[in-house]
């Protein structure tokens, strides 16, 4: 049995926990030893520590023993990209400028995963300040392949099962890009459902936090635990808890009406990519059309990128102070050029975004989700770059919920993410439809 | 009796036509009268139409006569700056190049003053674009002195006793600075509390509605009608009414304590309001402190300057583009400056904005409410300039509410104001604080 742990889905784990068919400390031990054959080629974690992890598995099964409650995450170990704050551990952000810093506090999600019974496996590996290069992982599925970035290492240490939960962070598509490389599934909830306070800013108008797992329920529970007001994450709301686990199991009162939506980016997708999808929606029938976004739509692209490097020159300036030397080119180049873009056109972009949002909103008084390409199609070979992030742009400026499942195949035989997309605030409607989706195809199959 | 209606206050004047002593139609005449008396001098409007004023008012006499029942300022006329769009009135925004435009909504304002049964008496005199630029209005209490701006025409209008209401907006000093020149009550409520909708943007951070009166309890009783959360402003926020009116007729439960606060504008005040706070501050004796902001508060002006000039960048673009000829050249010059001004410095100001805002309130720890001039002293000689916005630029910056009483007085005889300032929300506290502060100061002198 144990050799199977590292490939459970968190929920299935979490509850053969609470049945008693296995400790929190046999479940770390099974994933420590997955990482010890597969990390040393991965190369998912920047910062790990087998015995820590082991303690808090101990603890996590000292506390059952007394027990007491338990949190919705106990004994479920998680990788946290080291862009995220951790007193445990050193937060490098990716670069040698961060070498050996280590946060005096926790960030808020972490406080949360920590409360909730999680077992801190350690800090994975993101790109150079979370934005475009990398840092050396690589594919689970094949070693010469990029993992996607900038979450590389949350990807692929959940694709690779050495955990069954990841942390990470979208921007432009920095979550459901490698979780669709990686063949898992990545989840980035609506903008301001999860609280950013300890983690790097970027671009905060667009920043997110996301979650990698193994099916869409366990993103679900894993959101659960972080979602909620925080008051120094000025763009959370006080609100009711998303209960996104509990929707996520029903099954939807009709069949969801679906819109394919090529967006803008479809030049990139490519011909296996076009194909699984001209199956995908004939398999669909009747409960799926394919929706063309009003030229205006058009506007969002170049609107991310204004936010985006108005972003960059911000918040990455004191990098630049302190080390412009140990930037790369390109990251120097998007400081020193954001740093003198008009704040008239950055407004302009956050007007456009404003706008597109309430746009998108029509589409969804008539279709409960949109699908659409997680990716142009399987990651891409080398690890020079971290492919493109075309199909996940416009979702990101929207602030909308995005989830991507790995139903698809490239020409190498390495997964491709179906892309599903919900209204702002709707999370859990979404991952009940991106379940229902997921069970109706493998029905039709 | 006839004669005195147009110097009663609004609440005196709504209270008596309860009563039966007057109509509303009696009402208006009289300020009809006084209108034609004085505003071929004073120049407060920019529309008016006596007819119709009448027909509202007569309409509001119908009503009562009804038995049903009517709002809090049933009866009452209200002046009306041009920058707010009204159905009934062109809305020129004090400049040619928009000539005779016709809004075709109420601006979510005028809708709640109709709601709240009042005469809409005419829109009043703004300066271009609600900035620095006159445009021909004159003080009531000297013609060769400027009433100050940009709300030039309520200001006056309601200082010389044509109306006992009058609406503004202030994005640097432009309701608290022409009440002081006009020698009346002017409210500048929290940022947020009154929604915008329908009136120009100039600069959005900034951006406030306000309100003349001559009393603190009429300016809280115009504000609670047009307070409240509103979609379409999205810093407005759903909360409970304000009852400033309410709150602000009870007494204090302690003696409020007061901070004396000079600002790093003091350079800038005349010798007589000097001379004026001194004995202000001897007066009210252990109950009043100085106290003086530490310098990071310096910060402010240059914040406030950033974000007014990119607000003016980007929103008088569209009149640049239409007829920069018919702007003044200050205009013109501060739409093409603020076109160039980077992003990062914009973000720098709004940090600047939000963690000043975090430091003021340590200060309303200990103190109920600051005071300081409202002016460096009376209205400046000539037309040309509305004088200077000093003693406005960082409480305009900080979004905290602030209220102006006409306490003193200038080497000419003219009015200056005392600013009395709250926190942030505290609206209602802050006018109890300031009818306290009338009143104790008339038992001592």
């Amino acid at each position: 049995m144990r050799n199977d742990l590292p490939d459970l889905t968190a929920l299935d784990a979490r509850d053969r926990m609470v049945r008693g068919e296995f400790t929190a400390l046999d479940y770390c031990e099974a994933l420590l030893k997955r990482i010890a054959e597969r990390e040393p080629e991965v190369g998912a974690f920047a910062h790990f520590d087998a015995d820590f992890a082991r303690t808090q598995a101990k603890a996590c099964d000292a506390h059952r023993a007394t027990g007491r409650a338990t949190g919705p995450l106990h004994g479920l170990p998680v990788g946290v990209k080291d862009i995220v704050d951790t007193r445990d551990f050193p937060t490098e952000n990716g670069t040698p400028i961060d070498a050996g810093r280590r946060p005096g506090e926790d960030a808020v999600v972490v406080q949360r995963l920590k409360a909730a019974g999680a077992v801190i496996m350690g800090k994975t590996v993101t790109t150079e300040l979370g934005a475009r290069t990398p840092r050396g992982t690589r594919n689970p599925h094949h070693r010469e392949h990029t993992p996607g970035g900038s979450s590389s290492g949350s990807a692929a240490a959940v694709g690779a099962g050495m955990v069954p939960l990841g942390i990470g962070t979208q921007t432009n598509g920095s979550v459901i890009r490698p979780a669709s490389f990686c063949g898992i599934v990545g989840f980035k909830p609506s903008f301001g459902l999860i609280p950013r306070t300890g983690v790097l800013p970027q671009a905060p108008p667009l920043d997110t936090l996301g979650v990698f797992a193994r099916s869409a329920a366990d993103t679900g529970l894993l959101v659960d635990a972080l979602a909620g007001h925080e008051p120094r994450d000025r763009d959370t709301r006080p609100a009711p808890p998303p209960r996104l686990l509990q929707t996520a199991l029903t099954d939807p009162p009709v069949t969801p009406a679906l819109a394919f939506v090529k967006t803008f980016a479809w030049e990139h997708a490519e011909a296996e990519t076009r194909e699984g999808f001209a199956e995908l929606v004939a398999a669909l029938g009747e409960t799926c059309h394919e929706v063309a976004l009003p030229d205006t739509f058009l506007e969002g692209d170049r609107a991310l990128v204004t936010i985006t490097n108005v972003g960059l020159g911000r918040n990455y300036k004191p990098w630049h102070d302190r080390g412009k030397d140990q930037l790369s080119d390109f990251m120097r180049t998007m400081i020193e050029e954001g740093e003198t873009i008009p704040a008239v056109d950055y407004l302009e972009a956050l007007d456009w975004q404003t706008a597109l949002r309430v746009g998108i909103n029509q589409l969804f008084e008539r279709y409960d989700a949109i699908i659409t390409p997680a990716a142009p199609g399987e990651a891409p070979h080398g690890l020079d770059s971290t492919g493109n992030s075309a199909f996940n742009n416009l979702w990101s400026l929207l602030g909308v919920p995005a989830l991507t499942l790995p139903l698809l195949e490239g020409p190498k035989g390495l997964p491709v993410g179906v892309q599903v997309v919900g209204r702002h605030g709707d999370d859990a409607r979404l991952l009940r439809t991106a379940r229902w989706l997921q069970s109706t195809l493998a029905y039709n199959s």
